[in-house]
């Protein structure tokens, strides 16, 4: 066993070889791979004052690189799902319709009429998701700018049988935010502002429209941080955040929305406002109907406000990257860091070997170890002292080297290599799509058997003959990544193209895997149009029927984002 | 101003003198403020294993001191309040329910039968709530082992009209857990095992029953914490902390129930298992129902099982305490403590001169400072470093009283000292009971006004000739404490006696005062029966009227826990 004066200069060496790390090619290779809908959809929401350099760090959910497949390729959602049939009972939208909507909203600007003309391609980016893999066929889109304006929408469309599809940022993995026949989108871009920032208690009120990034910069202003953390954060609005119950990079730190979500405002089918946008931290009056709305996917009502607790900015902030040689180190790894960094800990990301040559291949970018290793894990560490905190990183990272927990490690020494080092974990989304198309899995799975999935689906794939080296198989490679720290694995297969038999060798066995295992067959994406089907997989009929019950009760109709979700 | 020399011999002038800190004879004094039936109701539940002295801890929920209101003068709550009449619809239990239930039951321990015999002295401890405020006249007492006796009994009263009371510890402030007419109470004590404990993850999976204490002591073996604490730890059970979102003294650091509860199992009024005990950090797969129950107070389900996340435990513990001049100077203090001591800041409480002087009163014991202060606050930091948590907080005290935001200042050296600190804070709840009775107020209020309330109310009291220092008057005093983190107020009415003339000259005043501030006219002592009437305070008719569709929707005959809530 080495002794810890191994362990320290293991670690010097590290930072030395560090201070040449390379300037990944990473923003370029994005600003590339960006197709031509999504610089008009910036174009089409310039209100939200989202550069359109912002959706550039947007790894987690950013459209797929797919130059071989043209825009106008993408598969309605009804080709793509035969058996999905449009809701006969919905009416269609009429010039009547489109008339009440243009006197309501009373702005040229406000509304997208395919109607009364053609006006596909204005529709395009609010008939399209960022995968690229859903297409609907709504011919209105709404923007409202109050929630006056929202309830009377809701009103007319639920007394007239219209159907209607929520929309924030549109950065959803799992096909919720777009359309899937011709429903009505109602688009919260144009409702963007912050209406409130308490710097004592953190607390912020601010429309659903707001883009999150923008919400996380107001809070910085005053030495806070917005609870959520993820990709997309340039794009996606913090409405949409909340509607999907997001969860992103650093949850393990400030807990989910349910815990962050102080008071809502939202406009339910009949058009009732639902004012429950209280600014207090307690406040024990009754049934907390707020949460049915967080991770209610748009499905019950629109979230049009939303008050929201802050915590604390911390000004210290450590990123270490360190290779592993098994899984059980990493799990070692992981109680070690929990039990010694304890509250400082803000993140630790896992990454398979897999996962880092795939980033490596598609970015260029060095990785920051010399040595292959099997795994790999992120730290982050986030505390108000820079030398208390970088001592525990220290402590921790000699005693898991000492320990032979870790083999080899590096830790960042400035906000570039702290920026370099989370590419290595942000950019891997976005590598599995670089080669042709990548099938993503989102799973909550008990720790101690979380990848064992990826071993299992590598070894299906390597046994039917559809993975390999050559253009002749359509999957490249099988990776797992993820947040460690809420047991939430990301299963990617990486394909050189889109086919039916490797989604049919993977689907349903993945959700049967998972819920053997008493998992979630999404912890973090929600349910959208890609799960539901598979709702059974995670959750029992009693759950799904009080579910349904719910349902029914906010929405007889069925109005709501419907063929999604329950 | 001073220099940072005068305030850093001042701190260790302090530390001195805190070495010879008196014991407190807070202890004693508890033990002989217990009424006597408390003592039986131990007997009673002794399957808890809840020593008697535990509840000797219980300040903040602790039974008043009342020797001159013997046990049998409790009124009972139907006399209290005249307008409540007894639903007619709710059938009376006969001697062939009982019998139902003992078949059922399987145990004459499991059943306390005031039908066929009087049960009197038995049912005493199930009927009448630890403040001596409330009582009821239920009959009958069940005590269920299993979710699935639970369920058979709920679908039997559901289906023959029998109203219920499910209970818990009793420990409640609002009269929510007893009865207010004869409905049969539900028990949870003997529901009490805790069912695993995942060490890496820090997930408790645990009956409902189960004594909050117990499951702190059961997660502290491997280092992890209970994200809840309060006075009655020693009694209340964890599933009546989750039914009525307790909040406690470190929400501040842990957050509430909505977030850290991960899974609930509980029957529904017609006998159906919701089976939702996820063990996930993640499970983003529908409607988050279990939200509706954490807060319920029992009126939609009962709560059986429940699934948590515990946090690391921080081995490094220090608490100061500190005498302040003005309002603004806690909340100057309050953003300070909020910005240098961040993550490892686990409390900031709050208590005026008036709560220190009636604890002194009431208890004998010496105050931690020599001078009288406007103002004292409690300091808690919990880490897992002391040398740097200690140098945070002694930088944060050096700057708060060089800044002379602080005037005098205390550090607990060790446990005791902890301790004797907390007891200035937690035993004031008991002092205020200690003369005779005391109103209690438990308010959300913006930190910036949280004061003024306690000023104006003192104020109103000086003026309408209640409040005085002698006999005639039945003020004896109004106090101003609370957990300053979450703009929590308790504004207690410490009282020589119960009298009308002082309710008349709070209520409705201090809701409209609140109500005005968009404050909470209950932070988190819940509805009850207490608050029932004034929930329209602090939520808007639409909201009202959202929360009784819930509960149509689950408990269409309205059974459980009736009279109260909403």
């Amino acid at each position: 066993m080495p002794s810890i004066h191994r362990a320290v200069p293991a670690l010097r060496r590290l930072r030395l070889a560090n201070t040449a790390f390379q300037q990944p090619a990473f923003v370029t290779l994005q600003a590339a791979a960006r197709p031509a809908y999504q610089i008009r959809y910036q174009h089409a929401e310039a209100q939200q004052e989202a550069a359109p350099t912002t959706s550039a760090s947007s790894a987690d959910h950013a459209p797929q690189d797919q130059p071989d497949r043209p825009q106008s390729k993408i598969k309605p959602t009804a080709e793509s799902y035969p058996n999905l049939k449009r809701d006969s009972r919905f009416k269609e939208v009429t010039a009547e319709d489109v008339k009440f909507f243009k006197e309501l909203l009373g702005s040229e600007s406000a509304i997208i009429d395919g109607v009364n003309q053609d006006a596909s391609e204005d529709l395009e980016a609010f008939n399209a998701d960022w995968m690229r893999k859903y297409r609907g066929q709504t011919k209105v889109v709404l923007k409202p700018e109050s929630t006056e304006q929202v309830s009377k929408i809701m009103k007319y469309c639920n007394d007239n049988l219209l159907a209607v599809n929520p929309q924030g940022g549109n950065t959803g993995l799992v096909g919720g935010s777009v359309p899937v026949f011709d429903e009505i989108v109602i688009n919260l871009g144009r409702m963007n502002k912050i209406h409130s920032f308490d710097e004592v208690s953190g607390i912020l009120v601010a429309d659903a429209g707001v883009i999150l990034q923008q919400a996380d910069d107001h809070a910085a202003k005053s030495g806070h941080i917005f609870p959520l953390d993820l990709g997309a954060k340039g794009s996606c609005q913090i409405g949409g955040n909340v509607a999907t119950n997001a969860g992103g990079l650093r949850l393990i730190r400030y807990g989910s929305m349910h815990g962050n979500i102080l008071g809502l405002e939202a406009v339910l089918p009949d058009g009732t406002i639902m004012d429950d946008l209280s600014k207090l931290r307690k406040n024990n009056t009754g049934y907390d109907l707020k949460q049915l709305f967080i991770g209610g996917e748009g499905t019950i009502g629109i979230i049009t406000k939303i008050s929201i607790l802050c915590p604390q900015r911390s000004p210290a902030v450590n990123v270490a990257y360190f290779g592993l040689e098994s899984y059980e180190k990493v799990q070692q790894a992981f109680r070690e860091a929990k039990k010694q960094l304890s509250e400082i800990l803000s993140a630790f990301e896992l990454m398979d070997k897999q996962s880092q040559q795939l980033y490596h291949r598609a970015t260029g970018n060095k990785l920051p170890l010399q040595n292959e290793h099997p795994f790999y894990c992120l730290i982050e560490t986030s505390g108000s002292n820079t030398d208390h905190d970088s001592e525990k990183l220290n402590t921790f990272l000699e005693h898991v080297m000492g320990e032979e927990i870790v083999s080899d490690g590096v830790v960042a020494e400035n906000e570039t290599q702290v920026q370099n080092l989370w590419a290595c974990r942000e950019g891997i989304s976005e590598a599995g799509q670089h080669f042709g198309g990548v099938y993503k899995y989102d799973l909550s799975i008990p720790l101690p058997q979380l990848y064992d999935l990826v071993n299992e689906t590598r070894e299906r794939f390597q046994n039917n003959g559809l993975m390999g080296d050559t253009e002749d198989f359509p999957v490249l490679d099988v990776i797992g990544y993820g947040h460690m720290g809420d047991s939430n694995l990301h299963l990617n297969i990486a394909t050189r193209r889109y086919d039916k038999e490797v989604e049919k060798a993977i689907e349903p066995w993945v959700y049967e895997w998972v819920a053997k295992r008493n998992g979630s067959i999404s912890a973090e994406h929600g349910l959208g149009l890609a799960k539901k089907e598979f709702i059974g997989y995670s959750r029992s009929e009693t759950m799904i029927r009080l579910m349904k019950q719910i349902k029914g009760l906010y929405d007889p109709n069925g109005i709501m984002n419907p063929y999604k979700y329950i």
